[in-house]
């Protein structure tokens, strides 16, 4: 029986090791605060004294932390996985970095003979509990073809491009396609009510349309609302506007609606929106 | 029975009357070429000789005419409506106009005893024909109510808004929308292409995401393709995201991507797109 | 001796028609509120019982008022000077308008037989007392050789440009760019003091450099030290920028920065500064 | 007699050294191709073998190289004045780099006892020749007094900001305002031109107003005649650009026209502009 390591027990992290032990697969899971691995103890899953212990013990090792000083840290420090790496060990990073970090550990890993394989997600808590993320993985087209089946425990759909780096560029577009069409809905309904009609009339017409989608749907109402309650934090879409645009400078393409939103976001950001819903740059736009 | 005018049978006229004249309503059409009549007057409609002459005759006269300048003349030039305006005589105009344009077309009608809605529609030809148009309408209400019913043969939503001018407003603000979200959208994809990326794995994961939606389904594969046979021209386009900044403007709202988004289309205007699709602002995106 | 009439004795219009008195002119003057007249009737000037009866009167009459609808009422209405235009009068309007209402006027004088230059200066109180504001005419061409040496009274410079409409065009110019320049000035002062550079070491090293103008010298300071009274309206600047836009749409041509630099005076606009200096964009910047 | 090192003699490099040379100063000079000494050599200065051996030999050692790579290496790399430094020794580095780079050098230098300044210039070619250029230092106070007579010998008026770094600052903000006022110039003169204005009564207008400078004077008359000899490369303006945006992400700053300019830059330096002067953006404004 194959065994599969999962390093990283945040929210996103322990909801998805929960849903590999749960599946009876063989996991060894480890976590920075150790006691946050003893619920998933409990349910069977082993407990790793190091990432580059289980990356040892294990034959692919999963990774979800939080960003790229911590994916870095994960992989480089001491008793990091680099340290457990040995040719044919595969690893699989599904925290959001910027291309260059990915890029940076894929080579680290191949260069010790590990197969490597980098796989952010599209999702938050609800998705991964549920076992329906969807996985933008880059690299390693033969582990990708292994890992298959885990990745269908914890998602829904997942693709795997070419390179390294392609998963992470492939999610700065989304999330960049996110913050200008919210921006966007939020011009759209400061210029309505400014103009005497109802916020909620404009939500409704705009749903029996061809721009009728589920993040209208979800957070018109809330904006309405002045409810930011944080899924997804404004300074982390602000980031990856700034990362997306630093993307495009690198490859020539000007991005005018993406870098009006982005100095929207950084406005909102300055004015103490940062920890809110990314959502919260109504407040600036209609300010 | 009451008796139902149609003014302007162009694609979306003759589509529109044609479903009144099928549900076996009592009809009577014009057109400024008159031999556009002729399918329907075969199909049970009556002809009238002039919109004057057509206002009189019934209870209620619908229009659908192309732009503010043939709306206009259609009530103000002789043998206009305002000479068939009698009290209790309902005008309901569908043409997309200027909000400054339906606001004095209403008080004319209005003026003379008439009453009057706005009703600019969402969607096109394939819509009118399947009466699955959005009627955005605006004006009196007891009109509305009353016209529910002919509403309901040709579309399959319709509001009411408070004021006349509401209706064209909301009209503004969802294209708006869509111009600008489509700017978005060729953003990511240019950005992608030029990163590297798939522009079709771009549109696939898009669809697993929060931003589905219609527009994405249809358009993204025809930007892919280079095709931008003409649904919504362009220079149609621009002119709603021009109209849309001056009620910004008017009402204090600043907009700053529906700004950029302008400015894209205009100078895709300027290369000799106006014609072509609204998608066509990608070739200058990308360019 | 050729005789002058003067309409229009605001700040502006006082300071011009006391330089033509001053130089021993034959100046007839008019306002709305009369005793206005009085200090220019003591220094010599005739008064007039109106428009009509000025331009009836005066070889040249002169005109110099506040906005579009003040110039449109000097021409057009009872007692205007279209009613007093016969061949070979000849108009001259200094007044500050769009480019569409200056055509308007222009038209109708010349229909009546009449000359007819548009003259909006570039220059506030400070160079009309002077005499250094500076002419942008545009109409009739030996109008305008005729006018010289009066528009060399009261100006150090003057231009004469082809059709009626292009002196407005070019102030909205110049304008757009006064405008754009300074939202320019405000986006770097604010980086730099929240670098935590001293802006008036920003403003003296720009002196030092090809962007030294007198704009910066003048307004940095006060921008500084947030002294925003009042030498160019804030919200005449927003109407100027956006004339200036609509005349891009109009011939076709992108404004990219000028856009942005609109949609910050317009949110200035709305957040209480329109009457204060348009220097005062940058607290909306900086906010 | 202090002896003064200077390192890097391209073009600004070669003229600075040459005044230094000609004032009579003990100089030793050295560039990575040593050929480019010799002309220097034959008018009086020494030539040192490494930067090492420079910074080991001299009181002061100055520098000026094209990028921060060439600086970075001129530090650390093998031979780099790294090694040369001791306690009391100091270096002043001229060359443009970004904030970041030149903090790092600061470190590394007094890290070992030396003493930092850097110096990046504003002038190039012609004022580096007349000794004319103006300095924007930072870093050590005392050193920055000390040098002062050799500052003066290649410039006309230095500055000294409190820390490394806000030189860099200082020259990134002042390059955002030209490549962004040189933009608004561009959007201008386009609009004029597509208006049926001159392009030249533009610029001539300008230079009666507040905002006559000496940029519109130079680069406004190459514009009309599509020159675009680079004196500034208009890739390197969109480098500052980007930087700039940068530290306005940093510091918090929305950068509304400058986000928008850089953007004009990027896609005239994707269409083939990059190495043409700045002036170019205009070309991709009228397009």
């Amino acid at each position: 029986m194959k065994r599969y390591g999962f390093l990283g027990l945040g929210i996103m992290g322990s909801a998805m090791a929960g849903r590999l032990v749960a599946a009876g697969l063989d996991v060894t899971v480890w976590n920075r605060t150790a006691e946050k691995c003893l619920p998933l103890v409990e349910k069977g899953a082993s407990q790793g004294s190091s990432p580059a212990e289980v990356m040892a013990r294990c034959d692919i090792t999963l990774a979800m932390v939080s960003d790229p000083a911590a994916a870095t840290a994960l992989c480089f420090d001491a008793g990091g996985i680099l340290e457990g790496v040995a040719p044919g060990k595969a690893y699989i990073d599904f925290s959001t970095v910027d291309p260059a970090t990915t890029v940076r550990i894929g080579e680290a890993v191949t260069g010790r003979g590990g197969r490597f394989l980098e796989g952010p997600v599209s999702g938050s808590k609800k998705p991964a509990e549920d076992g329906t993320l969807v996985f933008l993985c880059a690299g390693d087209q033969s582990l990708y073809r292994e890992a298959a089946p885990v990745l269908g425990v914890m998602g829904k759909k997942s693709y795997c491009f070419k390179e390294v780096g392609q998963g992470a560029q492939m999610k700065l577009i989304v999330n960049m396609l996110l913050g200008t069409v919210m921006t966007s809905l939020g011009e759209g309904l400061a210029l309505g009510d400014k103009a005497g009609l109802q916020m909620a009339d404009i939500l409704e017409v705009l749903t029996q349309g061809p721009l009728d989608n589920p993040l209208f749907r979800m957070k018109g109402p809330q904006m309405i609302d002045n409810n930011y309650a944080t899924a997804f934090p404004l300074k982390h879409m602000q980031k990856d506007l700034r990362l997306a645009l630093q993307l495009g400078d690198t490859v020539g393409q000007s991005l005018f609606t993406a870098g009006a939103a982005n100095n929207l976001f950084l406005k909102a950001r300055q004015t103490g929106s940062g920890d809110e819903d990314f959502a919260a740059v109504f407040k600036t736009i209609k300010s």
